[in-house]
């Protein structure tokens, strides 16, 4: 796909620094002048809210491959929305989350058919894929209690220590598929020098893509 | 799958008649003193009433594949909660619409992948098929004067002819799919005929079942 955007997603468990280091890239590369957008998986757009409330409440009784369709749904709906004309406009796009969530949540977590998965997200994506891809990696057991403590944890946030595991080796095994442009990050760094080492790994795309500076978008 | 209740599932677009039939077998096999449970797609479920809401407001602006994943979604849900329990507990499952209108609306009305879709309805349903299935056929021109006439048109009713005809013709693809469990009822007869063909059919099976009539759950 030679589109002129360029899409990013950050990926991780809850309590990574996953949607930190979002925040920071999005605001570092509207810093540098580029056009930016920020997304995020689930609820980036109106149909998305309403899913992700039903997806992530702590009560909710939905069941796995419901949940996966579920999660499919808001993609198609933001890639179509939001995503697509976004990288058709020549802008980066930046998702705290993204299809990487579904291959280590449900597929890992929940051991639902990754070839299901892919398919699904292959249509729901309509074959864009990301450029690059950071998954933020730290130990589910010091995730966690980052998440906890803050009182902000989701149904996922909430499944026994042996789903994290799972969902964390979801995670690596997704990246080294995609060796190359995927990069794991230690989530267990500080959030600046997690931010360095994305923008490192990112400015060289950037400047092949040949983006143009002067057309910020925030 | 040699489950020990029977899924019936009545099929057709807007304004067939099929959600009549559905309700008056469900009534008939009760009176006969059948164990008897109704379901429909989408909304039989907490999760899938959300979902109808989302899926037939005809301001909905979801995309095609989004609405394909809900509708899946909110199968999932059906199944697992209701008609896997019931038919384990030996009991019959009238649905108004299942897995035939993904086929016919998304698959042929909105044009999306067949094989996809498949594959999802089979993880959704977790490997249970209907045992019978009733097509209520007919012009999505007439259907359509009745549905609107009525003035509780939804999203999919309110498609054009062309959309209407795609979706008429995925019904019987997917009954000729069915041959031997699948029937095409003619919905411009009267509510009781198409009734008295149906019981017509489905009595043998029900008897080749032997399903404890004294378990009336009505």
């Amino acid at each position: 796909m030679n589109a002129p955007g360029v899409l990013v997603t950050v990926e991780g468990i809850g309590g990574s620094g996953k949607s930190t280091l979002a925040r920071n890239l999005a605001e570092a590369l509207a810093t540098d002048g580029y056009p930016v957008i920020s997304s995020r998986e689930p609820g980036a757009t109106s149909l998305g809210i309403e899913l992700r409330r039903l997806l992530l409440d702590p009560t909710s009784p939905t069941v796995r491959w419901a949940e996966a369709f579920l999660f499919e749904a808001d993609r198609a709906q933001t890639y179509d929305e939001l995503i697509h004309p976004a990288i058709m406009r020549g802008e980066i796009v930046v998702s705290d989350r993204n299809l990487y969530g579904t291959i280590a949540y449900q597929g890992f977590g929940r051991e639902l058919d990754l070839d299901l998965i892919d398919s699904m997200t292959a249509a729901a994506t309509r074959g864009l894929y990301p450029d690059m891809i950071f998954v933020v990696d730290i130990e589910p057991k010091i995730g966690l209690t980052r998440k906890l403590g803050q009182d902000e944890a989701d149904r996922f946030d909430r499944e026994k220590l042996d789903f994290q595991d799972r969902v964390r080796e979801g995670y690596l095994f997704a990246a080294s598929r995609d060796a190359g442009r995927a990069f794991v990050l230690d989530g267990q760094k500080a959030p600046e020098e997690v931010l360095t080492e994305a923008l490192r790994l990112l400015r060289p795309l950037l400047e092949q893509k040949g983006l143009d500076k002067s057309r910020s978008v925030r």
